[in-house]
């Protein structure tokens, strides 16, 4: 039976794909510590968990399309601790930030319709764009510098009259960027002066290190009505498995239409929006926590990696993700080896290899994404493993490469 | 800022689109009998409640892209219930049957293809359709004749090289209908000739009444791998709000194809579907319970409905709905009037028009669906209050029409 051209040319989860054989080390008693994804240890507030346990309905009814009355509220108030203000009429409450992503692609793009993306990006971005029927078009940032912004020439060099928004993600997820005012500033000159939209993926808002300011797309004021905003509380509560998202937007009329998206699919899980409702009551001190411990291990992850020859990466300063380029040639490879063929004390690492990432062919090659969602001495662990798989990897390249006689020596 | 076509091509949920008529209604102290609704008051298994209040682990971290183990078991458990055998690999986890129609339909049409639809339809299936960029092309099924299938020929003759598949719920949504063995016999049939798919949305597999056998898709053993099962827990369960749903084929490629899909969005909730897990262990006394309290109101509704002149409808014998020809021009005015207008001893009825149902432009105007998911004597009084408003609406009609010498007369 024929499949859909559309699926075929879909790509299974880089992040997920190598779990068959984390699965398969784990059984045969390795510890493998999982740097690849981004789940965090931290625990759920418990405002959370209160909230489902105190749910008392005997009917597990459907909710609105647009969620509960008392979700929306509790986005409202949480971003004015952000000095945004939204209007209830300007949100959509989604399965996760993933729907959210979806949703403001189909409202935005038909078939054929380009974004652009700077790459390496979050690799379901990708899928989402597949799904809608939407291009991605990609402008490369580079390790070297810390994955920021390129010139203005080489992101506009990229829109063509298919054109209909620029998708980023802040801070970034894979790259632990965070863009500056100047950058977003750049961003929105570019949305305005190109009539594009601006889909700003600020997920990881919370997650911003080293005393930087932080800077949402909504703070420019004169592209408000271009600002599509992708928020979840997937990662600022620790909650993943709630899939509760949201997609806002100033330009009301936009949101709107959105509506008709939500409620084809009726509505979003009626408990887990209550639960998530109560998260607005998490107190301050569980962030500061958060933050401090992400911190930490930001240090020492990074620190590790300095450790290793060869290793090219700057100090990523948000969300929590490295982006590193190894001294090797196909971090797939490498990330395979590592569960399949090697251990160090019964332990292993792994990692989630960049290719996926990259909308440029070829790109990303030689580069992983790392996160640091274990605890800081586990994580410590796992920097030496890593350290010792890299110099291992490399010791059995150069041999195969002297037998061959190959060029690259 | 410009909108996509295909959002813009899109209805507002016809089911949905009077809610705040109904809302106005009820504020000013009517009493509203939503009729328009597939919502179940049927209480929800307490073997729900009990997983999510059993639940411990204090990180809510995501669940596998397919589903959790115990999901997937439960449902391969119920299966044998129906002579149905089905394997791990051949079953993912959905949000609802929306996201397992979804994702049906981009796994099998490329944009621009079509599916083939008994109409009247269940109206998201046109939604889910313009997402995935597919055309739905419709053939006629009628009150007259119960909406059971039309000859071969008239379905076959809907059939172009771009026809991918043939979409059917059975029981209907929103008909009521249950296909005979013949019917389903003729579908497979079909499917086989003409080298489609055959998605068979079962999600009321539970509620057929008058002894009647339901036939599955799946006991067409020579179709098994051109058919596509979409499944639910929303109605079985009556736990709309719970949102999980179930994509399964014996055709293993396409699930695993699917699985590209499920990664892009992560997860489904995961505790809900731990929840859900745990509804195999709800007592067989429960579904005779509810399928009782069904079959007695369907009873009530068919037997009020025949109480009202003019109003074509044969008892339907599945699911929760009855789609009736009401003696009117446009049920569209017709349902909103009920709201904004009429009252008797303030009580009104909440209808869906059925024009949103049907695929042929200006089809179904003087239909509307009707649900059965309040109380008896609710719904007997309903049926009374919907009595009286017809016969107002049609007075009121006819002087119109009279002060007018309009040339219905």
């Amino acid at each position: 039976m024929k499949l859909s051209k559309r699926i075929e040319s879909m790509q299974f989860s880089p992040i997920r794909k190598l779990a068959p054989f984390a699965a398969e080390a784990r059984k045969n008693g390795k510890k493998v510590y999982g740097l690849n994804i981004g789940q965090p240890d931290i625990e759920t507030p418990r405002e959370f968990f209160e909230a489902i346990n105190n749910f008392d309905e005997k009917v597990l009814a459907y909710a609105g399309s647009q969620g509960i009355d008392d979700l929306l509220q509790s986005f409202i108030n949480y971003y004015k601790g952000w000095n945004i203000n939204f209007e209830k009429d300007e949100l959509m409450i989604t399965y996760g930030g993933s729907e959210a992503i979806m949703f403001s692609l189909m409202a935005i793009c038909d078939v054929g319709d380009e974004i652009i993306i700077p790459e390496p990006f979050y690799t379901n971005y990708n899928g989402f764009s597949q799904c809608a029927g939407v291009n991605v078009v990609s402008f490369t940032t580079k390790a070297e510098e810390g994955f920021h912004l390129p010139k203005k020439e080489e992101i506009t060099s990229k829109i063509t009259d298919k054109t209909r928004a620029i998708l980023v993600s802040n801070p970034g997820n894979p790259t632990g960027v965070v863009y500056t005012e100047e950058e977003i500033r750049l961003l929105a000159d570019i949305s305005k002066e190109y009539n594009l939209y601006l889909i700003a993926d600020e997920v990881y808002r919370e997650f911003v290190y080293d005393n930087l300011k932080y800077t949402s797309a909504l703070y420019m004021e004169d592209v408000q009505d271009r600002v599509i905003l992708i928020d979840s509380i997937s990662k600022r509560y620790s909650a993943c498995g709630a899939r509760i998202g949201l997609v806002a937007s100033k330009n009301k009329v936009l949101i709107h239409q959105i509506l008709k998206l939500c409620q084809s699919r009726l509505c979003v899980p009626t408990i887990e929006q209550i639960a998530a409702a109560n998260l607005i009551n998490t107190p301050e001190s569980y962030f500061k926590e958060v933050k401090n411990e992400y911190d930490k291990r930001r240090n020492i992850l990074f620190d590790g990696l300095m450790k290793i020859d060869g290793v090219v990466c700057k100090k990523p300063t948000g969300a929590f993700y490295v982006m590193a380029k190894l001294p090797i040639d196909n971090a797939d490879d490498f990330a395979k080896w590592m569960l399949t063929d090697f251990s160090y004390d019964d332990k292993t690492v792994m990692v989630a290899p960049a290719e996926g990432f990259y909308g440029t062919k070829g790109a990303g090659k030689s580069e992983v994404r790392l996160s640091y969602c274990i605890k800081s001495d586990e994580l410590e662990d796992a920097m030496k493993v890593l350290k010792y798989g890299l110099e291992e990897y490399k010791k059995i390249e150069n041999s195969r490469c002297e037998a061959a006689s190959c060029k690259c020596l």
